[in-house]
Protein backbone atom coordinates (compact mmCIF):
# COMPACT_ATOMS: atom_id res chain seq x y z
CA UNK A 1 0.00 0.00 0.00
CA UNK A 2 1.24 3.20 -0.67
CA UNK A 3 0.85 6.28 1.12
CA UNK A 4 -1.06 9.43 -0.64
CA UNK A 5 1.62 11.96 0.10
CA UNK A 6 -0.73 14.61 -0.83
CA UNK A 7 -2.69 14.42 2.06
CA UNK A 8 0.40 15.64 4.04
CA UNK A 9 1.29 18.36 2.02
CA UNK A 10 0.86 22.45 3.41
CA UNK A 11 -0.97 24.06 0.21
CA UNK A 12 -0.10 27.96 -0.34
CA UNK A 13 -1.46 30.48 1.33
CA UNK A 14 -3.23 28.09 3.82
CA UNK A 15 -3.31 28.27 7.60
CA UNK A 16 -1.44 26.01 9.59
CA UNK A 17 -2.64 24.47 12.62
CA UNK A 18 -0.86 21.87 13.82
CA UNK A 19 -3.45 20.62 16.35
CA UNK A 20 -5.09 19.24 13.80
CA UNK A 21 -2.06 17.58 11.81
CA UNK A 22 -1.83 13.73 13.36
CA UNK A 23 1.70 12.54 14.59
CA UNK A 24 0.34 9.24 14.30
CA UNK A 25 -1.75 7.68 11.21
CA UNK A 26 -2.48 3.93 11.03
CA UNK A 27 0.60 2.21 9.81
CA UNK A 28 0.13 1.37 5.73
CA UNK A 29 2.94 -1.72 6.65
CA UNK A 30 0.84 -5.06 7.89
CA UNK A 31 4.74 -6.25 10.25
CA UNK A 32 8.54 -5.27 10.63
CA UNK A 33 9.05 -7.35 7.43
CA UNK A 34 6.44 -5.68 5.52
CA UNK A 35 7.65 -2.65 6.53
CA UNK A 36 11.79 -3.14 5.74
CA UNK A 37 10.62 -4.17 2.38
CA UNK A 38 8.81 -1.18 1.09
CA UNK A 39 11.59 0.73 2.28
CA UNK A 40 14.40 -1.26 0.56
CA UNK A 41 11.83 -1.24 -2.54
CA UNK A 42 11.72 2.83 -1.94
CA UNK A 43 15.16 3.09 -1.64
CA UNK A 44 16.05 1.09 -4.73
CA UNK A 45 12.91 3.60 -7.03
CA UNK A 46 15.03 5.96 -5.12
CA UNK A 47 18.86 5.41 -6.32
CA UNK A 48 17.71 4.83 -9.60
CA UNK A 49 16.24 7.92 -10.15
CA UNK A 50 18.83 9.63 -8.69
CA UNK A 51 21.21 8.27 -10.76
CA UNK A 52 19.27 9.88 -13.60
CA UNK A 53 19.45 12.86 -12.18
CA UNK A 54 22.94 12.53 -11.63
CA UNK A 55 23.65 11.52 -15.57
CA UNK A 56 21.41 14.16 -16.88
CA UNK A 57 22.93 16.89 -14.71
CA UNK A 58 20.15 19.36 -15.24
CA UNK A 59 18.49 20.02 -11.86
CA UNK A 60 19.48 19.83 -8.47
CA UNK A 61 17.39 18.56 -5.61
CA UNK A 62 16.85 20.10 -2.09
CA UNK A 63 15.67 18.12 0.44
CA UNK A 64 15.20 20.35 3.96
CA UNK A 65 14.67 18.47 7.31
CA UNK A 66 13.21 20.66 10.25
CA UNK A 67 11.60 19.53 13.66
CA UNK A 68 11.84 19.09 17.52
CA UNK A 69 14.57 17.45 18.98
CA UNK A 70 14.06 13.82 18.70
CA UNK A 71 11.51 13.46 16.05
CA UNK A 72 14.20 11.99 13.82
CA UNK A 73 15.30 13.35 11.56
CA UNK A 74 18.68 11.70 11.94
CA UNK A 75 16.97 8.40 11.25
CA UNK A 76 15.03 9.46 8.09
CA UNK A 77 18.64 10.82 6.66
CA UNK A 78 20.02 7.32 7.14
CA UNK A 79 17.29 4.77 6.05
CA UNK A 80 16.18 6.72 3.01
CA UNK A 81 19.35 8.38 1.85
CA UNK A 82 21.60 5.19 3.07
CA UNK A 83 20.92 3.42 -0.61
CA UNK A 84 22.01 6.39 -3.08
CA UNK A 85 25.27 6.70 -4.08
CA UNK A 86 27.31 9.60 -2.16
CA UNK A 87 28.57 10.78 -4.90
CA UNK A 88 25.29 12.48 -5.86
CA UNK A 89 24.14 13.30 -2.35
CA UNK A 90 25.59 15.96 0.05
CA UNK A 91 24.00 16.30 3.92
CA UNK A 92 24.99 19.39 5.60
CA UNK A 93 24.02 19.47 9.32
CA UNK A 94 23.59 23.48 10.52
CA UNK A 95 24.33 23.77 14.18
CA UNK A 96 25.17 27.10 16.28
CA UNK A 97 26.63 29.15 13.03
CA UNK A 98 30.51 29.85 13.59
CA UNK A 99 31.62 33.32 13.92
CA UNK A 100 32.30 33.79 10.20
CA UNK A 101 28.62 33.03 9.44
CA UNK A 102 27.40 35.16 11.64
CA UNK A 103 28.69 38.23 9.76
CA UNK A 104 26.99 37.71 7.34
CA UNK A 105 23.20 36.91 6.64
CA UNK A 106 21.20 34.68 7.81
CA UNK A 107 21.30 33.32 4.39
CA UNK A 108 24.69 33.24 3.61
CA UNK A 109 26.11 29.79 5.34
CA UNK A 110 23.04 27.33 3.37
CA UNK A 111 23.89 28.97 -0.15
CA UNK A 112 27.16 28.25 -0.19
CA UNK A 113 26.90 24.89 0.03
CA UNK A 114 23.70 23.99 -1.78
CA UNK A 115 23.58 21.14 -4.36
CA UNK A 116 24.69 21.42 -7.80
CA UNK A 117 23.33 20.74 -10.84
CA UNK A 118 22.90 16.60 -10.96
CA UNK A 119 23.16 16.31 -7.10
CA UNK A 120 20.51 15.61 -4.24
CA UNK A 121 21.42 18.35 -1.23
CA UNK A 122 20.22 17.58 2.24
CA UNK A 123 20.05 20.19 4.99
CA UNK A 124 19.41 18.40 8.32
CA UNK A 125 17.69 21.93 9.81
CA UNK A 126 18.63 24.73 7.65
CA UNK A 127 18.26 28.96 7.20
CA UNK A 128 14.41 27.78 9.06
CA UNK A 129 16.10 27.91 12.33
CA UNK A 130 16.07 31.78 12.01
CA UNK A 131 12.22 31.90 12.03
CA UNK A 132 12.15 28.76 14.72
CA UNK A 133 14.73 28.71 17.37
CA UNK A 134 16.04 32.51 17.20
CA UNK A 135 11.48 33.26 16.95
CA UNK A 136 11.56 31.43 20.18
CA UNK A 137 14.63 32.95 21.58
CA UNK A 138 14.63 36.47 20.10
CA UNK A 139 17.84 37.51 22.60
CA UNK A 140 19.82 35.45 20.05
CA UNK A 141 18.61 37.97 17.44
CA UNK A 142 20.08 40.23 19.70
CA UNK A 143 23.14 38.38 19.54
CA UNK A 144 24.22 38.54 16.23
CA UNK A 145 25.75 41.85 15.67
CA UNK A 146 22.83 43.15 13.16
CA UNK A 147 21.86 46.73 12.68
CA UNK A 148 19.31 48.24 14.90
CA UNK A 149 17.31 48.31 11.96
CA UNK A 150 16.38 44.99 11.92
CA UNK A 151 16.57 44.28 15.65
CA UNK A 152 13.31 44.70 18.08
CA UNK A 153 10.34 44.98 15.12
CA UNK A 154 7.79 42.69 14.98
CA UNK A 155 8.40 42.60 11.18
CA UNK A 156 11.22 40.74 11.01
CA UNK A 157 10.02 37.69 10.78
CA UNK A 158 7.50 38.26 8.06
CA UNK A 159 10.93 40.02 6.17
CA UNK A 160 12.69 36.31 6.60
CA UNK A 161 9.35 35.07 5.18
CA UNK A 162 10.12 37.19 2.11
CA UNK A 163 13.69 36.50 1.49
CA UNK A 164 13.13 32.85 2.42
CA UNK A 165 10.12 32.93 -0.02
CA UNK A 166 12.66 35.17 -2.90
CA UNK A 167 15.46 32.73 -2.74
CA UNK A 168 13.69 29.74 -2.94
CA UNK A 169 11.78 31.02 -6.10
CA UNK A 170 15.32 32.21 -7.57
CA UNK A 171 16.06 28.10 -7.33
CA UNK A 172 13.49 27.11 -8.58
CA UNK A 173 13.38 29.12 -11.56
CA UNK A 174 17.09 27.88 -12.25
CA UNK A 175 16.61 24.30 -12.12
CA UNK A 176 16.91 23.32 -8.13
CA UNK A 177 13.59 21.16 -6.80
CA UNK A 178 12.97 21.75 -3.16
CA UNK A 179 10.64 20.24 -0.17
CA UNK A 180 10.33 20.30 2.75
CA UNK A 181 9.16 18.01 5.95
CA UNK A 182 8.38 18.91 8.58
CA UNK A 183 8.44 15.84 11.20
CA UNK A 184 5.58 16.33 13.48
CA UNK A 185 6.73 14.53 16.64
CA UNK A 186 3.87 14.78 19.63
CA UNK A 187 5.48 16.20 23.02
CA UNK A 188 4.53 12.68 25.23
CA UNK A 189 6.60 10.61 22.32
CA UNK A 190 9.56 13.35 22.63
CA UNK A 191 9.38 12.63 26.08
CA UNK A 192 9.58 8.75 25.55
CA UNK A 193 12.33 8.76 23.43
CA UNK A 194 14.60 11.48 25.69
CA UNK A 195 14.17 8.68 28.53
CA UNK A 196 15.24 5.86 25.64
CA UNK A 197 18.10 8.21 25.31
CA UNK A 198 18.73 8.64 29.08
CA UNK A 199 17.95 4.84 29.70
CA UNK A 200 20.24 3.35 26.68
CA UNK A 201 23.95 3.81 27.34
CA UNK A 202 24.56 4.04 23.23
CA UNK A 203 22.17 6.69 22.94
CA UNK A 204 23.42 8.60 25.75
CA UNK A 205 25.42 10.68 23.47
CA UNK A 206 22.23 11.82 22.04
CA UNK A 207 20.48 13.36 25.07
CA UNK A 208 22.15 16.60 26.70
CA UNK A 209 20.28 18.80 29.51
CA UNK A 210 19.62 21.44 27.18
CA UNK A 211 17.03 19.24 25.18
CA UNK A 212 14.97 19.40 28.14
CA UNK A 213 15.38 23.06 28.89
CA UNK A 214 13.89 23.44 24.96
CA UNK A 215 11.15 21.43 25.61
CA UNK A 216 9.57 23.97 28.05
CA UNK A 217 9.15 26.50 25.07
CA UNK A 218 6.61 23.50 23.25
CA UNK A 219 3.99 25.76 22.55
CA UNK A 220 6.00 28.35 21.58
CA UNK A 221 7.88 26.47 19.09
CA UNK A 222 4.53 24.93 17.62
CA UNK A 223 3.37 28.09 17.29
CA UNK A 224 6.44 29.00 15.24
CA UNK A 225 6.24 26.42 13.03
CA UNK A 226 2.44 27.20 12.30
CA UNK A 227 3.17 30.81 11.48
CA UNK A 228 6.30 29.43 8.98
CA UNK A 229 4.94 26.63 7.49
CA UNK A 230 1.92 28.95 6.43
CA UNK A 231 3.89 31.81 5.20
CA UNK A 232 6.33 29.33 3.19
CA UNK A 233 4.62 26.19 1.66
CA UNK A 234 4.66 27.72 -2.07
CA UNK A 235 3.59 25.60 -5.33
CA UNK A 236 7.22 25.20 -5.95
CA UNK A 237 9.10 24.91 -2.83
CA UNK A 238 6.36 22.71 -0.70
CA UNK A 239 6.36 21.73 2.91
CA UNK A 240 5.01 18.20 4.26
CA UNK A 241 3.72 17.36 7.65
CA UNK A 242 4.72 14.35 8.34
CA UNK A 243 3.49 12.34 10.87
CA UNK A 244 7.03 11.15 13.27
CA UNK A 245 5.41 9.49 16.29
CA UNK A 246 6.12 6.01 14.45
CA UNK A 247 9.44 6.30 13.49
CA UNK A 248 8.67 3.27 10.97
CA UNK A 249 6.78 5.53 8.67
CA UNK A 250 9.05 8.64 8.22
CA UNK A 251 8.30 9.36 4.67
CA UNK A 252 7.80 7.43 1.04
CA UNK A 253 10.49 9.19 -0.29
CA UNK A 254 10.40 8.74 -3.44
CA UNK A 255 6.51 9.33 -4.13
CA UNK A 256 7.49 12.98 -3.05
CA UNK A 257 10.75 13.40 -4.50
CA UNK A 258 10.20 13.08 -8.72
CA UNK B 1 33.68 72.22 -6.62
CA UNK B 2 31.93 68.89 -5.06
CA UNK B 3 29.49 67.34 -7.53
CA UNK B 4 26.19 66.70 -7.17
CA UNK B 5 25.95 62.93 -6.83
CA UNK B 6 21.67 63.11 -7.53
CA UNK B 7 22.79 63.98 -10.98
CA UNK B 8 23.96 61.22 -11.74
CA UNK B 9 21.83 58.78 -9.68
CA UNK B 10 19.06 56.09 -12.06
CA UNK B 11 15.58 56.73 -10.03
CA UNK B 12 13.70 53.82 -9.31
CA UNK B 13 11.41 52.27 -12.01
CA UNK B 14 12.30 54.80 -14.70
CA UNK B 15 13.52 54.14 -18.12
CA UNK B 16 16.95 55.03 -19.03
CA UNK B 17 18.59 56.36 -21.76
CA UNK B 18 22.41 56.42 -22.13
CA UNK B 19 22.26 58.35 -25.35
CA UNK B 20 20.53 61.34 -22.73
CA UNK B 21 23.60 60.72 -20.30
CA UNK B 22 26.77 62.40 -20.97
CA UNK B 23 29.99 60.18 -21.01
CA UNK B 24 31.95 63.34 -20.87
CA UNK B 25 30.54 66.47 -18.30
CA UNK B 26 32.65 69.88 -17.44
CA UNK B 27 35.42 68.85 -15.16
CA UNK B 28 34.80 69.78 -11.56
CA UNK B 29 38.29 70.81 -10.95
CA UNK B 30 40.97 73.28 -12.20
CA UNK B 31 44.22 71.76 -12.83
CA UNK B 32 45.87 68.11 -12.64
CA UNK B 33 46.66 69.26 -8.95
CA UNK B 34 43.16 70.56 -8.00
CA UNK B 35 42.24 67.27 -8.70
CA UNK B 36 45.03 65.22 -7.49
CA UNK B 37 44.19 67.01 -4.24
CA UNK B 38 40.57 66.88 -4.26
CA UNK B 39 40.50 62.89 -4.64
CA UNK B 40 43.65 62.53 -1.95
CA UNK B 41 40.90 64.29 0.54
CA UNK B 42 38.33 62.13 -0.76
CA UNK B 43 40.15 59.07 -0.44
CA UNK B 44 41.21 60.56 3.41
CA UNK B 45 37.64 61.33 3.99
CA UNK B 46 36.59 57.01 2.51
CA UNK B 47 38.92 55.71 5.08
CA UNK B 48 37.91 57.26 7.85
CA UNK B 49 34.62 56.48 7.11
CA UNK B 50 35.51 52.85 6.83
CA UNK B 51 37.53 52.41 10.23
CA UNK B 52 34.36 53.82 11.98
CA UNK B 53 32.67 51.01 9.47
CA UNK B 54 35.08 48.04 10.81
CA UNK B 55 34.89 49.00 14.25
CA UNK B 56 30.95 49.30 14.70
CA UNK B 57 30.97 45.65 12.90
CA UNK B 58 27.26 46.45 11.83
CA UNK B 59 26.53 46.90 8.36
CA UNK B 60 28.81 45.79 5.36
CA UNK B 61 29.13 47.98 1.96
CA UNK B 62 29.10 46.28 -0.75
CA UNK B 63 30.41 48.30 -4.55
CA UNK B 64 29.46 47.07 -7.78
CA UNK B 65 31.09 48.58 -11.15
CA UNK B 66 30.00 47.63 -14.63
CA UNK B 67 31.34 48.85 -17.65
CA UNK B 68 32.43 48.26 -21.14
CA UNK B 69 35.89 47.45 -21.63
CA UNK B 70 38.70 50.10 -20.87
CA UNK B 71 35.90 52.26 -19.01
CA UNK B 72 38.37 52.45 -16.51
CA UNK B 73 36.82 50.06 -13.65
CA UNK B 74 40.65 49.24 -12.44
CA UNK B 75 41.50 52.61 -12.23
CA UNK B 76 38.56 53.90 -9.92
CA UNK B 77 39.08 50.84 -7.63
CA UNK B 78 42.87 51.51 -7.74
CA UNK B 79 42.45 54.95 -7.37
CA UNK B 80 39.80 55.51 -5.15
CA UNK B 81 40.34 52.49 -2.81
CA UNK B 82 43.46 52.40 -2.59
CA UNK B 83 44.09 54.69 0.40
CA UNK B 84 41.44 51.83 2.28
CA UNK B 85 43.16 49.73 4.93
CA UNK B 86 43.02 46.12 2.93
CA UNK B 87 42.25 44.50 5.87
CA UNK B 88 38.58 46.32 5.38
CA UNK B 89 37.98 45.79 1.98
CA UNK B 90 38.04 42.99 -0.10
CA UNK B 91 37.93 43.29 -4.07
CA UNK B 92 36.81 40.33 -6.05
CA UNK B 93 36.87 40.31 -10.27
CA UNK B 94 34.91 37.78 -11.97
CA UNK B 95 35.82 36.55 -15.18
CA UNK B 96 34.71 33.75 -17.10
CA UNK B 97 32.82 31.20 -14.60
CA UNK B 98 34.97 28.06 -13.33
CA UNK B 99 32.90 24.57 -13.90
CA UNK B 100 31.78 24.53 -10.23
CA UNK B 101 30.32 27.87 -10.63
CA UNK B 102 28.24 27.07 -13.54
CA UNK B 103 26.99 24.37 -11.67
CA UNK B 104 24.95 26.94 -9.48
CA UNK B 105 22.59 29.13 -10.06
CA UNK B 106 24.01 32.79 -11.28
CA UNK B 107 23.61 34.26 -8.38
CA UNK B 108 25.53 31.66 -6.44
CA UNK B 109 29.28 32.66 -6.77
CA UNK B 110 29.17 36.27 -5.90
CA UNK B 111 27.34 35.47 -2.58
CA UNK B 112 29.74 33.41 -1.98
CA UNK B 113 32.01 36.02 -1.63
CA UNK B 114 29.99 38.73 -0.22
CA UNK B 115 31.38 41.17 2.08
CA UNK B 116 31.38 40.68 6.19
CA UNK B 117 29.74 43.10 8.03
CA UNK B 118 32.33 45.81 9.06
CA UNK B 119 33.31 45.28 5.24
CA UNK B 120 33.77 47.02 2.10
CA UNK B 121 33.31 44.47 -0.82
CA UNK B 122 34.07 45.71 -4.09
CA UNK B 123 32.54 43.68 -7.37
CA UNK B 124 34.57 44.29 -10.51
CA UNK B 125 31.89 42.86 -12.79
CA UNK B 126 29.44 40.72 -11.20
CA UNK B 127 26.18 38.39 -10.94
CA UNK B 128 24.81 41.69 -13.38
CA UNK B 129 27.11 40.12 -16.23
CA UNK B 130 24.04 37.30 -16.92
CA UNK B 131 22.10 40.44 -18.16
CA UNK B 132 24.73 41.53 -19.73
CA UNK B 133 27.34 39.30 -21.89
CA UNK B 134 25.15 37.10 -21.66
CA UNK B 135 21.91 38.49 -23.21
CA UNK B 136 24.13 39.65 -25.60
CA UNK B 137 25.52 36.32 -26.81
CA UNK B 138 22.43 33.99 -25.39
CA UNK B 139 24.17 31.24 -27.08
CA UNK B 140 26.76 31.41 -23.55
CA UNK B 141 22.84 30.29 -22.04
CA UNK B 142 22.67 27.59 -24.25
CA UNK B 143 26.09 26.21 -22.78
CA UNK B 144 25.74 27.06 -19.18
CA UNK B 145 24.12 23.51 -18.86
CA UNK B 146 20.69 25.02 -17.20
CA UNK B 147 17.47 22.93 -17.79
CA UNK B 148 14.68 23.43 -20.17
CA UNK B 149 12.30 25.57 -18.61
CA UNK B 150 14.92 28.05 -18.29
CA UNK B 151 16.08 28.10 -21.75
CA UNK B 152 14.79 29.74 -24.64
CA UNK B 153 12.61 31.98 -23.24
CA UNK B 154 12.50 35.83 -23.62
CA UNK B 155 11.13 36.08 -19.75
CA UNK B 156 14.67 34.98 -18.87
CA UNK B 157 15.92 38.54 -18.52
CA UNK B 158 12.96 39.60 -16.71
CA UNK B 159 13.20 36.58 -14.35
CA UNK B 160 17.12 37.17 -13.58
CA UNK B 161 16.17 41.00 -12.96
CA UNK B 162 13.66 39.51 -10.42
CA UNK B 163 16.50 37.55 -8.87
CA UNK B 164 18.68 39.99 -8.68
CA UNK B 165 16.80 42.73 -7.10
CA UNK B 166 15.21 40.47 -4.51
CA UNK B 167 18.44 39.55 -3.62
CA UNK B 168 19.53 42.75 -3.29
CA UNK B 169 16.34 43.88 -1.08
CA UNK B 170 17.65 40.55 1.28
CA UNK B 171 20.53 42.34 1.49
CA UNK B 172 19.76 45.62 2.10
CA UNK B 173 16.95 44.17 4.95
CA UNK B 174 20.34 42.47 6.50
CA UNK B 175 22.43 45.34 7.06
CA UNK B 176 24.03 45.35 3.62
CA UNK B 177 24.30 48.92 1.66
CA UNK B 178 24.47 48.16 -2.06
CA UNK B 179 25.91 51.08 -4.60
CA UNK B 180 26.22 50.21 -8.02
CA UNK B 181 28.55 52.26 -11.07
CA UNK B 182 27.75 52.33 -14.63
CA UNK B 183 31.11 53.48 -15.84
CA UNK B 184 29.37 55.26 -19.62
CA UNK B 185 31.96 55.62 -21.95
CA UNK B 186 31.47 56.82 -25.37
CA UNK B 187 32.50 54.26 -28.47
CA UNK B 188 35.08 56.64 -29.68
CA UNK B 189 36.73 57.14 -26.53
CA UNK B 190 37.28 53.16 -26.34
CA UNK B 191 38.50 53.34 -29.81
CA UNK B 192 41.61 55.64 -27.98
CA UNK B 193 42.28 53.61 -25.44
CA UNK B 194 41.95 50.75 -27.40
CA UNK B 195 44.78 52.36 -29.60
CA UNK B 196 46.62 53.41 -26.56
CA UNK B 197 46.85 49.98 -25.48
CA UNK B 198 48.21 48.83 -28.49
CA UNK B 199 50.72 51.73 -28.81
CA UNK B 200 52.14 51.34 -25.52
CA UNK B 201 54.16 48.62 -24.32
CA UNK B 202 53.41 48.72 -21.04
CA UNK B 203 49.79 48.60 -21.55
CA UNK B 204 49.45 45.74 -24.24
CA UNK B 205 48.89 43.25 -21.54
CA UNK B 206 45.45 45.09 -20.89
CA UNK B 207 44.62 44.15 -24.67
CA UNK B 208 43.02 41.38 -26.32
CA UNK B 209 41.86 41.22 -30.19
CA UNK B 210 38.06 39.31 -28.43
CA UNK B 211 37.87 43.51 -27.11
CA UNK B 212 37.79 44.08 -30.78
CA UNK B 213 35.39 41.68 -31.51
CA UNK B 214 32.97 42.88 -27.97
CA UNK B 215 32.97 46.21 -29.97
CA UNK B 216 30.98 45.54 -32.69
CA UNK B 217 28.48 44.53 -30.25
CA UNK B 218 28.36 48.23 -29.03
CA UNK B 219 24.62 49.03 -29.84
CA UNK B 220 23.30 45.41 -28.16
CA UNK B 221 25.30 46.13 -25.24
CA UNK B 222 23.70 49.79 -24.54
CA UNK B 223 20.35 48.04 -25.31
CA UNK B 224 21.22 45.65 -22.34
CA UNK B 225 22.77 48.33 -20.15
CA UNK B 226 19.57 50.38 -20.71
CA UNK B 227 17.11 47.90 -19.28
CA UNK B 228 19.24 46.37 -16.89
CA UNK B 229 19.58 50.00 -15.42
CA UNK B 230 16.02 50.69 -15.71
CA UNK B 231 15.05 47.33 -13.92
CA UNK B 232 17.14 46.96 -11.02
CA UNK B 233 17.56 50.71 -10.01
CA UNK B 234 15.77 50.37 -6.87
CA UNK B 235 15.99 53.15 -3.75
CA UNK B 236 17.78 50.60 -1.77
CA UNK B 237 20.41 49.61 -4.34
CA UNK B 238 20.54 52.25 -6.46
CA UNK B 239 23.05 52.52 -9.53
CA UNK B 240 24.69 55.80 -10.55
CA UNK B 241 25.53 56.14 -14.28
CA UNK B 242 29.36 58.01 -13.84
CA UNK B 243 30.79 59.76 -17.43
CA UNK B 244 33.59 57.69 -17.77
CA UNK B 245 35.42 59.59 -21.11
CA UNK B 246 37.77 61.96 -18.26
CA UNK B 247 39.53 59.31 -16.39
CA UNK B 248 40.39 61.62 -13.73
CA UNK B 249 36.65 62.20 -12.84
CA UNK B 250 35.30 58.35 -11.91
CA UNK B 251 33.34 59.52 -8.99
CA UNK B 252 33.85 61.09 -5.97
CA UNK B 253 33.28 58.17 -3.95
CA UNK B 254 32.82 59.36 -0.46
CA UNK B 255 29.62 61.59 -1.02
CA UNK B 256 27.93 58.51 -2.72
CA UNK B 257 29.07 55.71 -0.19
CA UNK B 258 27.59 57.03 3.51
Amino acid sequence: MKLKTENFLVHESTKVDLKKSPTLIKAFYKSKEDYEDALKEGVKELSDLQELLYASNKYAVLLIFQAMDAAGKDGVIRHVLSGINPQGCQVFSFKHPAATELEHDFLWRTTCVLPERGQIGVFNRSYYEEVLIVRVHPEILQGQGLPDSVLGEETVWKEHYRSITDLENHLHRNGTKIIKFFLHLSKDEQKKRFLDRIDKPNKNWKFSLADLEERKYWKQYMHAYESCLSATSTKHAPWYIVPADDKKMPVSSSQIFF
